[in-house]
């Protein structure tokens, strides 16, 4: 199932880091991979205007000027809470379709099961990729995760977009400097864009949330000393804390990394309105991770990663000296900063082996 | 929504108290719906001799003789993880179709969406209705759930199967008789089954366990004074506790009532091989469900309903009181014993207000 083709990255009225996480992930990661965005609304010319990052990679006012830039796919780059297909989209799908281009799309409603869509895939030999799409034959979890020979670490977080997949991705490189062989998990659509595999957690009917995870693992585990696996959710998030915990038992980690983003102070405050559970302090959310891991199989937090994109550097650095104060733990912006407290601190664990099964 | 039929429960090669939960429940609580079972390898009569209850309904060794009976529907009523329509059955249900009978089905596989069941529906103008069919449109949780008048008590568990439907359903009319506007939430397929409504957490997509929940709270606390939550699966179950900690932070309830079999020492030892999370002691399990609840919303363990049925009265009473000294707070097994503790509690919460938020 890996496969890597070059994108046009559709974010129609919405391109930005946050409203179309999507595809500035895959700008930010895989720039190679992008050659175009499409936004009718956008003033700015390139991706660097808006996001600060992904230089020249233009941003263009029309389908037939995205096509013109020569992707191989076309990206559905936006992933709205619930989301559906916007109405005028599908005549672009239709002839990117009609095109033979592949279709990438992190939508909760699958193109791949739309009647129309799916026909004129088949009819053209065009594939639809619904990178949300669990596979139809998840098991229930049996506790096999906790028995694989590789070190498996878990991206937690304080909040949703607090960085899980980020932290994960940035390491893998590092640990497998320090000649560990090192695979990402990953568990949401944005990581499966990067890595072409994985499943998303939070698209499982709930029954199969652990079974999934599982899969997941044992899967990442073959020929692997490392396996970083992004998380999903928050414990204390109202409305997706059961994919968290879920995912948290049926993945049975030896190690867990906390990612928490440095200004944020109440669960889905980038949401706006409905935001009202505060984020505990770091070191109890550590107790919290640790706590509930044990309940099934005992896990300990061995590092922190900190998202400080929103802040000046002092404060930055600020926060991350704070974090490590307050928890005792390796920190660091793993994105912004230096890799090795977290990279170091992973090697490490993976050297000493997983705590002995309660 | 609420329908109450006839059934026929077809139980082929399973009836039994475990393995045909479903039916074994429906002839428990409304034996007068049932007309017959239907299990062709059965030597026993009539299902009191198998299940212990339910006189003289008849066990029946063909559909034929089964339909002689005069069911208004056939109800599915094997339950098994992760469970598919063996494929005999499948002329039973085009038969019972073509009779215009209804199809009610606690399957995970729904036969609503098997194209060749649903067009026969269709035509014979007969209604499938699968107990664990999700709404289509569920909402991610806002966290309203913790804003409704009536207080909502969610039956919560230290396993799955450990009698939470049973409890709230025990304990309605218990409630009732104290003057209180009672109403029963269903939350899966049995208690869908006994209700006529409700939505079976379980099977929703996983992002939307929180959003099901919260949605049943509202319609469950319209013109209602207490509003009792069936619950699922357990914080410390491997496979499931995803499912409990979602709909834990989407009902936000008052108050819960914890459910235990006292003779169950590890999680899903009911099914063997696989079991090998220790449960802890009642005191913790009390505390676990409260620290889980307070991190979106502060609740409270009003009672504990211990599931007693495995044991001889002296044990089970020994177990009650036992359960009472450990934990400080009211206990009984309310199916088997006096409900008047649990009732107290509820009707003592619901008249002293939902504790103040955090």
């Amino acid at each position: 199932m890996p496969s890597a083709p070059t994108f046009l990255a559709i974010a129609e009225g919405k391109f930005g880091v946050i409203t179309a996480k999507t595809a500035a992930v895959a700008i930010r990661y895989v720039p190679e991979r992008v050659v175009g965005v499409l936004d009718s609304t956008s003033s700015a010319r390139t991706v660097q205007e808006v996001l600060g990052y992904g230089g020249a990679i233009p941003i263009v006012r029309s389908f037939a000027a995205g096509l013109a830039l020569g992707p191989e796919a076309i990206l559905i780059g936006i992933a709205p809470p619930g989301g559906r297909l916007p109405d005028e989209w599908r005549a672009w799908i239709e002839e990117a379709l009609d095109r033979r281009l592949e279709v990438w799309s992190g939508l909760h409603t699958f193109l791949s099961d739309d009647p129309a869509l799916a026909a004129r895939a088949r009819e053209r030999g065009a594939r639809i990729f619904d990178l949300r799409k669990p596979p139809a034959d998840l098991p229930v979890s049996t506790g096999k995760a906790r028995h694989v020979d590789a070190h498996v670490c878990l991206a937690v977080g304080t909040d949703c977009n607090s960085g899980k997949m980020t932290a994960m991705w940035e390491l893998v490189r590092g640990v497998e400097a320090r000649g560990l062989r090192t695979r990402f998990v990953a568990t949401g659509q944005t990581g499966i864009l990067l890595a072409g595999w994985g499943i998303a957690i939070d698209a499982v009917v709930a029954d199969f949330i652990g079974g999934a995870s599982e899969r997941l693992v044992l899967e990442g585990a073959r020929d692997a000393d490392v396996v970083l696996v992004e998380g999903q959710g928050s414990l204390i998030h109202p409305a997706y804390s059961g994919v968290t915990l879920g995912q948290l038992h049926g993945t049975c980690p030896a190690s867990m990394i906390l990612c928490h983003q440095a200004s944020r102070r109440l669960i889905g405050e980038y949401h706006g309105a409905s935001a009202w559970v505060p984020i505990p302090p770091l070191p109890r959310m550590v107790r919290l991770y640790e706590e509930a891991a044990a309940l099934v199989h005992p896990s300990r937090v061995i590092g922190i990663a900190l998202n400080t994109y929103d802040l000046a550097e002092s404060r930055a650095r600020d926060a991350v000296r704070r974090a490590a104060d307050e928890t005792g733990l390796p920190v660091t912006d793993p994105v912004r900063f230096d890799r090795a407290p977290l990279v170091d601190a992973l090697a490490a664990a993976a050297r000493r082996g997983a705590p002995p099964p309660a």
